[in-house]
């Protein structure tokens, strides 16, 4: 059953996606149905980061379930603000719509949407929805809190800091890659189920994303305050260049030390892609990356999921790889979506 | 001279854009470059709005010069926090740009963003440019502060109250048709230059709105807290059904007190539309509608731009229009979009 948007009125989809919202958080005041949502964060500093997600450029909905992109474009904002150190709070959605979407259609976007603010204890406080003439466009604004002192920003890593990642890296990419080939086999032939069997993993990495909100929380525990911080949004290779142009360094990484998961480097290999590459600048993977003093080595070795690839050296001597047989590689900016040119 | 955005590389535009930013407010810890901006609010509360413009919804390019229109994507989102009885102190912006748009566009875009930032005293803290596969994509979300006890919602308006709007009504509307007139008729000839004179008004109404930061400080110096207030800006009808909807009330206007400025009204007569219907639906006005305690009559009647047009009554009333001749008529959400139907 598909209802017709145009059925619910000009300010009729926003009252109903929106109608069941209960907020959480002390922090949100007033939410959806004002001209602004009004916030108290008079105890905390303020974070505040946005995004756009352009369809055909950020996602492909021949192969993403409305249900996962709600989810995922929530996520990859508190992504953001985790990776300041810090909690996100609260988003606003605004959505632009084309009319081959339903009601339905955007009910799913919105569970996805909801669930993800569920299970991160976010508030949805504001937003609209508009007609489009092209596809779905989808703006999120998501606002945190961030301890005075403890925000980490780029620019603080020094020489002989530790770098670390959490999780493992390209796996998202290489779930990329996967659709995108059974899409282009499923457009071809009729009668056709694509082959994903043992490739959960990277399948979820791709299409379902978590935010790092419990690394945080283990750092906190451990009283560790990164002196640098970003997430792996547009690939390892890109976010330490990030890091080292702001805080003025340079860096050594280790190829024995990225850490890969075993569908990750399969999947390459069928795919004849050099999984070092992979890792480097496959991109979407939302994990941390992060800098600590060299004195913190053992406290955040001893982190579950958390490795440590390399350290901080003096700007002079640029950011490289040292490869397995022990060849220095200078680390290019290529982002992630420049992988496939 | 027109320069490739694909020459600026994957994070050249956004760089190059917000190169020269420097912030105003000491509310703006850390603008532009990092995973979230980092905002100050521990002395008051947060007011947050965003806005979603589409190209061919929201505007049409062929008409709207870039500049004008970062000028006005900005105002109208400072507007909705003025409307909370605010003060705007950041804005992130987001842009989704197609190929057929150059560097020297976006920069033309932005002086408008910046112009709009510079006059209202607001900082440009963060954003992302992306590619789009059609046309362009503006995304704003404003953070401001609003005083605890200050901040004025839809839902307090109490029987008896005035209710007040400021400037006048329908001139961006007719502006809007005067544009819509011209580009068909631009079309069609050749050699034609379209007719503007004597009609300044109206499209800068359409093409270069204000916010009314003057209206919500001539409040505060005179000690006048509004009940309710909210921002006209699809339509004095509609704005005014939401706040006597969300404040469990009717209210009664008068036809003779709707303030149209003379263009409005010749303009109307032109395209041989009822001048109240335009003053009462046509949206994009960006005027403060808000309602204050009967006591204050004298103190709001001497502000000057504001102009009392009726009063609250109760709820079951219903809202309704009286006209020049005597007659009650009910008020209907038309939206400023559905007028052309």
């Amino acid at each position: 059953m598909k209802t017709d948007i145009a059925s619910l009125g000009e300010f009729g989809l926003i009252d109903h996606l929106t109608q069941e919202i209960k907020l959480k958080n002390r922090s949100s005041i007033k939410g959806v149905g004002d001209d602004a949502a009004v916030l108290d964060y008079t105890n905390c500093q303020t974070l505040v980061t946005t995004d756009l997600l352009l369809e055909g450029i950020h996602f492909d909905l021949t192969y993403v379930p409305l249900k996962h992109l709600g989810y995922k474009s929530a996520v990859v904002n508190f992504s953001d603000i985790y990776a300041m150190n810090g909690q996100p709070k609260q988003i606003t959605v605004s959505l632009g719509v084309s009319k081959r979407f339903s009601v339905e259609d955007m009910e799913e976007l919105y569970d996805g949407i909801r669930l993800a603010c569920d299970i991160y204890g976010v508030d949805l406080v504001g937003g609209d929805t508009s007609a489009s003439l092209t596809g779905l466009t989808i703006s999120i604004t998501c606002i945190g809190e961030g301890i005075s002192g403890q925000i980490v920003y780029r620019n603080g890593a020094q020489e002989n800091n530790l770098i670390c990642v959490s999780g493992d890296l390209g796996a998202a990419y290489m779930g990329l890659q996967l659709l995108e080939r059974e899409k282009t086999v499923f457009s071809q032939e009729a009668d056709f189920s694509p082959a994903f069997e043992g490739k959960e993993y990277i399948l979820e990495r791709q299409l379902k994303p978590e935010a790092r909100k419990d690394i945080i929380a283990e750092l906190a525990k451990r009283g560790i305050t990164p002196t640098a911080m970003m997430d792996i949004s547009d690939g390892l290779s890109s976010e330490l260049l990030h890091i080292c142009k702001q805080s003025h360094t340079g860096c050594r990484i280790y190829e024995d030390r990225l850490p890969i998961d075993y569908q990750t480097a399969s999947m390459a290999e069928e795919f004849n892609l050099n999984v070092t590459t992979v890792a480097l600048n496959g991109g979407e993977d939302y994990e941390l990356l992060f800098t600590v003093p060299l004195t913190q080595h053992d406290n955040v070795a001893a982190i579950e999921g958390v490795h440590i690839i390399g350290h901080i050296t003096a700007e002079s001597l640029g950011a490289c790889l040292i490869t397995r047989d022990g060849a220095e590689i200078q680390l290019k900016a290529q982002g992630w979506n420049s992988l496939e040119a």
